[in-house]
């Protein structure tokens, strides 16, 4: 059985490498900080001290962290990822980085002869613990196929999109799908309440039909109890919403729904909502 | 059993009488053009010369007509619904038309004594054969309560929503919020494309997470053949954006993303793609 | 000496009436409250009791009336200028109507074999006094070569654009692009205070260069000063900015710029500055 | 009499140069293309061989380069103009860079001893001629003063505003209300277009009344006439827009005006405009 490395346990990444674990991989872990380590050695993982010592000792390690700073840090750390690198060695980052991030790294690990993809994932700690995850990953196709018996215990899509920065442009371009759909939602919520009728008849009316979808059915009805407290936070999805058209910006594509709605999630902002939910964008727009 | 009246045998009406009369109900029927009456008549329906025979012979008659023109006609012509309606008849018009149409019917029909209910519908030819359309229903809730048992079998969902001209506001409003979801999967499309990320892997993404919806995966296939054959044509879809908006603004409620996807509409429509599908827009969007 | 009517003595009509007079016209004047006539009687106006017996009295007559209810109630009235109106008697009205009120009255005069022209005027009270009018013209244009020795005392610009309503849509169109002007200036004005820069020193820079006009130089030192006291009420410049985008809808031109601005003057609406200047937007842009 | 510095006499800078020298003052010039310099010459001023030698030995140096790679180069290469700025020695970069580059030489010029002011102007080539630029200089105070008799030669108007950087964002404010009041004229004129009006008819409407400015004046004419040669390049125009928008996204600003009229630039980049000037926007909207 092939040993699989794992670095980032997290919210995210710990239920992540406790599915590599229950389907009976053997995993290889490490975390900032250690005592995060305990409960996936109980379920028999290995701990190792450093990302070079997990980097060094498995063929291919998936990486897992906060963010685009995480994930450059644990990179290219004096015992960073990179280190262990080489021939052989292969490095899977699945964290949010931006197409640059991403390039970056990619670039130092296949100097140092390694390979690696990007393979951003749609989908927060409940698909996480239930391995099904949409993985969107991007980079060398050959490495995709051999990770795929792991990132399949960890998703449940997963996609090949192509030359590395495809995984993170596909990321932002559904976000900005998911701001415009929040923006238009709350639109008709505020228009249904002015017009006498009651939020809960115009869910009931979408959840009925062609436009049902999860993201209605659940915020919809958090937004009718006036909860927005954070899932996702609304300055998260604005700077989302703002690389979209910055995207669209370089490749000479309008967008004006886009404009709009990042205009809307900068009204939120404005209003103090930044760290809310990104449905508050409700509160610009009902107010 | 009780018998109910119906007028109209179209594309959307024959299927709704043939449900009831599937039921077990009595049914009699009017259509403009006779001919149509044969098919009911052998599933055992009860044809009648005139709308009025059909109002005045049914404790409830129901009305599916093309459009407020048609509905208008049927009911105020010399041998109209309207003639045939006094105390203890009853009239439930399913027919898409604007509140102040709908307000103007039911307050002639009042006048002579009779009950009145809006009740526009959400879905087209299928849900209708299916027994599955939305039903948006305002007026007197009595007769709301008396009609169910056959509402009930022409749709899924029957909502009641107060007072007249709210299903048809109801119905605009749901129609924005598809018309601003339908701009801002083209927007996606678009910069997917140029982004060189095929339309097939964002439809795939889109359909595997939480913004999954019937719409974006019919209508999503569709664009990405360039097939943008006429289930509801994009000049209906304008005209309704366009209400939707003079609904907001005469209750005061500012609506940025409607007003833009009413703009991409018209740029549409300016192209010359009325009478194709709404989900032309792709095309006003894309070039 | 010619002998003009007119009708309607307010803010705008009073000194327009006026100009005539000094400019050795004889006037015969009438007003709904005749206390109004007694200023212009005093400058040699004749006063008449009723508009029939303006316009049965006066070669053409002029009309300056609040809006198109008012213009309306003056034309139809028992005693309304449509009594006088015969061959050889012609009307000229230059209240602010929409194209649909001033064709019914056109198609009133041209039944009674009189002459109409709309002359709806862009300005306030400052240029009705000083003469410096702007006047629209519209219908027939032998009226208009007629009428203009009488124009050209009230306005500086008289334009002839054609068929009857081209006088309404213009104005529209005027006011659009003033709202749009108006929209985009605040934006910077807010922009300009969050960088850390003074509003002063924007109109500053903007009035020294090709964007200078007299908007900016007026209304911008206002907003800096929180003045918003109405001279064109913030409500009425929504109204023209959605008939104007409605004419575009009729006419198939996308509107982006303005169905934003529309949104944004919706917006000062629903935040209660219906009966300030339009340029109280900037609090909802600013807000 | 005081020796002032000037670097780069292309198109702006050559004329500004002249200004300095046609009111007195003696100038040591320098460009990268040593023939430019021959009619400075001709003119009575001195030419140095590289930009350190202008600095070293005059007390300001005025530079008015083409963009902020050839600020960066001019200021930073072997012989440029860092390497002769010490105690006493002045640089006021009139050129238009962002923010960031301003204050990179900013900082550079301040660590060996000199004092900066950034001070791009508003106007182009003839406004440059005439002496009647408008300038928009931030960073220090004392030297502003210093530099004013100097400034006030090639400018109409000499602001300072503050902070470095300030000049940056205000020339960035007013683009964006250009851009703004541009889209707005070119929606006008397309929709009176559509409306049976003549172009001509608007312009003369719109340059009679309190919206006047020589833009409309100008480009309304060009535009009427399908005349595009680019005065200001549709592809600066955008990037500016984009660039007051990112403004806005800093410091939480909505700028829904801003936003549309970015998207519409964009919608004309995307039909190949780039290149035009930016009045062709028009196509855009009108198509």
């Amino acid at each position: 059985m092939q040993t699989f490395g794992f670095l980032g346990l997290g919210i995210m990444g710990a239920p992540m490498a406790k599915n590599l674990l229950k389907a009976g991989f053997a995993v290889t872990v490490w975390n900032r900080s250690p005592e995060k380590c305990a409960e996936l050695a109980a379920l028999g993982a290995t701990v190792a001290a450093t990302p070079a010592e997990v980097t060094g000792s498995c063929a291919i390690t998936f990486a897992m962290l906060a963010d685009p700073a995480a994930a450059e840090a644990v990179c290219f750390a004096p015992d960073g990822a990179l280190q262990g690198i080489g021939a052989g060695r292969s490095y899977v980052d699945m964290s949010t980085v931006d197409a640059a991030t991403s390039q970056k790294i990619g670039a130092a690990i296949a100097f140092k002869g390694g390979r690696f993809l990007e393979a951003p994932v749609s989908g927060s700690k409940k698909p996480a613990e239930d391995g099904t995850l949409i993985i969107l990953a991007a980079g060398e196709r050959e490495l995709f196929d051999e990770a795929l018996p792991a990132l399949e215990k960890m998703g449940k899509k997963c996609l090949f999109l192509g030359e590395l920065g495809n995984g993170a442009r596909m990321k932002l371009i559904v976000n900005m799908v998911m701001g415009g759909m929040m923006t238009i939602l709350c639109e008709g919520l505020a228009l249904a309440t002015k017009a006498g009728l009651r939020s809960s008849s115009l869910l009931d009316v979408l959840d009925s039909g062609a436009l049902a979808n999860p993201m209605f059915k659940l915020k919809g009805a958090q937004i009718a109890q006036g909860n927005f407290a954070p899932a996702f936070p609304l300055k998260h999805m604005q700077k989302d919403m703002r690389l979209a058209i910055a995207l669209g910006d370089d490749l000479g594509q309008p967008l004006f729904a886009a404009a709009n709605a990042n205009e809307s999630f900068k009204k939120a902002r404005a209003l103090g909502l930044s760290d809310e939910d990104f449905s508050a964008v409700f509160q610009a727009i009902s107010s």
